[in-house]
C-alpha cells in the first residue's frame, strides 16, 4: 500500500508517470482567431443552466486556431518538445452567469495527450483532431509575414473530415484580437457516474484566466470561414452569418488553477470565491 | 438556456457531438498477454489505500496487447471505422479489497481519444501510444495462424520512444488466457480539484467487468519481454524477473457500468453495493 | 569508398538500412472491393500511350480498400509489426496494351512509408492516406462476420479531407471478386529528370502479377459508395454512374518481380517479354 | 488515350493530382545542427564510387534538424498548411568528385509525403519518422529565445524506436550554421529494376544547390548528441567521437533543379556541366 503521488494519471510511487505536472502550466504560441455572428439560438442551447446568454451580441462566436509549445515549471518538456508541442482549435462563445459576463469554450480539438487531460481537468471538451495554421517566418517564399497583406489560414479536421477552415489576410494593426474570449472561462467539469442511470458525480461550474499574460502586437484583416458537417460534430450548426474580423497575434501564457463558481447548481460559498 | 445532452464532452442540446455514446460499449479484438513476476513491492507501491497486495503471488503482471474494434449499442461506428478501431497495451495487477481480490490497470496506452476518454471514465489511467500487434490472418506468408508455433509480437511507444516488446510462441490449448487480468477491475477514479492545493474533486474507488463475455479458444506458449526506460514512463521499473507465460486469444465483451465501491475512503453503503 | 548494399534506399555497406527488402514480398490481408461504371472517357483520360482502353466496359472502375500485414522473405518484419502493417485503398482501371487487357492503378493512398516506397518502385502513384476499412472477427458485437448480411465499410481520407466512403452488405458466395482488378498491371514508373526542361530520366512501360496467390472464398453483396473532391486529388471525378458490385476476400499474395514492356514508348526486346 | 500533365505521380489529363508542383520549391524554416566527428571509415564506407572522401577531416558529420514551411511557386499550399510544414532531420556527411568537395545526405527522415517524394527525386535517401524540435517564441516561459542562452533540442524516432536526440544551448553568434552540409548536395538517383537481377533502371550521380538563399543572423554554442540503435537503422554506428559545434539558423531558400553529374558511373558530357 502506497500514498501515491502525480498530478494526474498514471499516479504512482514517485510521481514521475503522470500525464501532467501540478499547475502552474506555461504557453507560448500563435493565435489566428476568426470572429463571426451566428444565430444566437444555437449560442444558447450549448448554455446549460445557470448560465444565460450574454446581454450584448449573444449570436458572436470565436473560431481560434493555437499553435503552442506549453511546459510545466522546471520546462522540462521544452527539451523533449514532443511532450511541448501542440496545436489546437477551439469555438469561443460568451454567457453570463451571476450579473458578470464570461467566455466558454464549447468545441475544441487538441492533437496530443497531455492537452487533452489538460483540458478535460478545466473543463475544455476535447477531442483529438488534425489541426493546421500557416506559421509566420522571417525569411524565404513559404511563409507570411505578421504585417500588412499577410494571410494566414487555419484548418481543422477530426475522424478523417475536414471540419473548418478559415483564411485571414492581415490589413492593420489592432488593440486586440477579438472580444469574443476575451473574459475569464466558465466551464462545467463533468464526469458521469459509474454506475448506470446516477446523476454524474462530478458536477461543477468553474472559472479560470490566465494567471500572467504577456502579448505582441495583434493584427485585423478579412477574413474567409467555412465549417463542413460531420456526423459526430456539430461545429457547422453554428453556420457563419456575418464575419465579424480576422486576427493574428503571438502571446505567453500561464495558467495557475481557477475557482469553484457552483457544485451541481449551487453556487460556492465565499471560501471559494 | 438549454439542457444539455449527451454521456460525455461536448454535451449539446441533441447529444450528437458527445465523444462517447452512453454505455452498454462493445468490444471485439485479439488479445496478447504475457505474464510474468517482478518484485512484489514495486506491485505493492502503486497500491492507494484502502487496496492492499494479493494474498497470493503479489507480484503478478500482465502486460496484455489488445487490437480492438469497438461501438455503442447501435454500432454505427462500425460503419465509420476511424471511431470504431483502436488498439492498447496496459498493465495489470492484482490487489485486494473487503476481502476480495481484484484487477488493476496501473499502465495504459490507447491510439484514440474515444477510447482514452472512456478510460477515463472508467478509471483507466490512459496515455496516448503507439501499439501494434502481430497480426493472424488465414491466407499468406505475412501472418501466423492462430496454433501450435504462431509468433506473435507487440510493441509499445509512447512519445518517441519504444517502451514494451514481446514475442510469444504458441505452443498448446490453453484453459484462459491468465490470471492477473481475470478478476473484477478496481480503479480509481480522480480529478484534482481546480482550486490550487484543495482536495481532489472526484475521489472514487470503483469496480466493473464485463457485462457479457464470449471467446474463441485460448492458446498459450512461450514469452520473451522486453521494457525500455523512458523519463516521462515508469512501466520498466515493473522489471521482469520470471516470465510466467505468453496467450493468445480472441475475445467479444460487453461492458455496461460498474460499482462505486469506495468514496473518499469511506465504503459505499449497501444501495451501491 | 564502398560497394554499397541495399535494394533501396538508404543504401549503405551492410543493406540493414534499406527501407525494402529485396523482393519477394509477401502479403496477408483483407479486401474489401466496389466496382463501378463511370464515363469512359474519364477513364481513357488517364491512359497515356501507348496504352488503350479497354475493348468492352471501358468505364469500369474498382475501388478496393485492403488492410495488409506484409513482409520480405525471412518475414521479420512479422516480429515487429509497426513495419509490417499498413492500410491502402486504390484506384484501379483497365486498358489494353499490344492485343493484350491488363489492369492499372490509377491512384492509391497508403498509410506506411515502405508501401509508399513499394509503389513508387513498382509504378503505383502513391500518396499518404488514412484508410480504414471495417474488420470481421468471429466474437462479439463488434465486428461483422464474413457472411450473408455482414456489413463493411471503407474510408480514405487525405490531407485531412475524407476522399471516399463506402459500405458493402455481403449476400452470397462469388466466384471471384471482381473484374477490374483481375489482370496483370501495366505501369509506368517515371522520374523526372533532375535538370530543368529535359525529358524523364526514367519512362518505362512495365507489367507485374503475383507470384503466388491464395485466398478465401469470395463474397459478393449491394454496395454504396461516395466520392468527394479536393483541390488536391481528382479521384471525385470518376464519378458513379452505376454500381456493379461489391466484394470482401481474404487472400495470401507474393510478388516477385515483373518485366519491362516498353522504355520511352519503345516495346522492351524479346529478352523481356 | 492522353497526354498526361503533372510533375510526379499521380499524373492525370489536367496535373492537379500530381504530389509534388514543377520547381521550383520554396522554403521557409529553422534548422538546428550538431556537427561531430565520426571514425572516418563509417563515412568512407557510405560513398559508392565515384565518390571519395573529403580530403580534409573525413569523418566530419552533420546531423541536421528542420521545422520547415514549404511550397511550390504559386503559394497555394500556404493556405491549406497541412499541404506545406513538415519537419526532417538528416545526416549530412561530404565527399569529393572530380577535384570538388560535395556534401551528401546519407540518411533523412521527414514526417510528410510530398516532402518524401521530393527527397526520392532529389536523390535524399528519405523515410518517414517523428522528428520535433524545441521553437523560439518571443513570449512566454515555454519557449527560447534565439540568443545568448537560448536552449533548443531536436528528437528523432521511426518506427516506434528513438534514433537521435540533441540539446543546444546557445553562445554567440556565428558567422555561419556549419561547414559539413556547406558544399552543393552530390545525390544518386537510384531505381532498381523490375526485373529481377537486372542492373538498376536508374542509377545517377547529380548535383544540385539552392536556387536562391537567405538567412538570419546565425548563432553557435555547446552540443550534447545521443544516437541511439535500431534494427532497421544505421545512424548510431556513425558513433560520435568528438562535438564540434552547435547552430541555429532561421533561413529561407529555393531550390530550382540540379545537374547530371554522371550516369552509371560514366561523367555526363558537356552540356551538362
Amino acid at each position: 500500500m502506497s500514498e501515491l503521488a502525480g498530478f494526474f494519471y498514471p499516479r504512482t510511487a514517485t510521481g514521475q508517470s503522470s500525464l501532467l505536472p501540478a499547475p502552474p502550466w506555461h504557453y507560448s504560441g500563435d493565435l489566428l482567431t476568426v470572429e463571426y455572428r451566428t444565430d444566437p439560438a444555437r449560442v444558447a442551447e450549448l448554455l446549460p443552466p445557470p448560465l444565460a446568454p450574454a446581454p450584448e451580441d449573444p449570436g458572436a462566436v470565436a473560431l481560434i486556431w493555437a499553435d503552442w509549445q506549453s511546459c510545466g515549471d522546471g520546462g522540462a518538456e521544452l527539451l523533449d518538445p514532443v511532450r511541448a508541442q501542440y496545436r489546437e482549435c477551439l469555438t469561443v462563445v460568451r454567457c453570463s452567469f451571476a450579473g458578470r459576463v464570461y467566455s466558454r469554450c464549447v468545441y475544441i480539438w487538441v492533437d496530443a495527450d497531455f492537452a487533452l487531460a489538460r483540458g478535460l481537468y478545466q473543463g475544455y471538451p476535447k477531442k483529438l483532431g488534425s489541426i493546421h495554421q500557416t506559421r509566420p517566418h522571417p525569411f524565404g517564399l513559404a511563409a507570411p509575414r505578421i504585417g500588412p497583406g499577410g494571410r494566414f489560414a487555419g484548418t481543422l479536421a477530426a475522424a478523417d473530415r475536414r471540419l473548418a477552415q478559415a483564411v485571414v489576410t492581415l490589413r492593420e494593426e489592432s488593440p486586440g484580437n477579438g472580444f469574443v474570449n476575451a473574459h475569464p472561462m466558465a466551464h462545467h467539469r463533468w464526469m458521469p457516474s459509474i454506475e448506470k442511470g446516477a446523476a454524474d458525480s462530478l458536477d461543477e461550474l468553474v472559472s479560470s484566466g490566465s494567471a500572467s499574460f504577456e502579448g505582441g502586437q495583434a493584427w485585423r484583416g478579412d477574413a474567409e470561414l467555412e465549417l463542413f458537417p460531420s456526423p459526430a460534430e456539430e461545429l457547422a450548426s453554428l453556420e457563419v452569418r456575418q464575419i465579424i474580423g480576422g486576427y493574428y497575434r503571438q502571446v505567453g501564457v500561464s495558467w495557475d488553477g481557477g475557482r469553484l463558481l457552483a457544485e451541481r447548481g449551487v453556487p460556492a460559498g465565499p471560501a471559494a470565491s
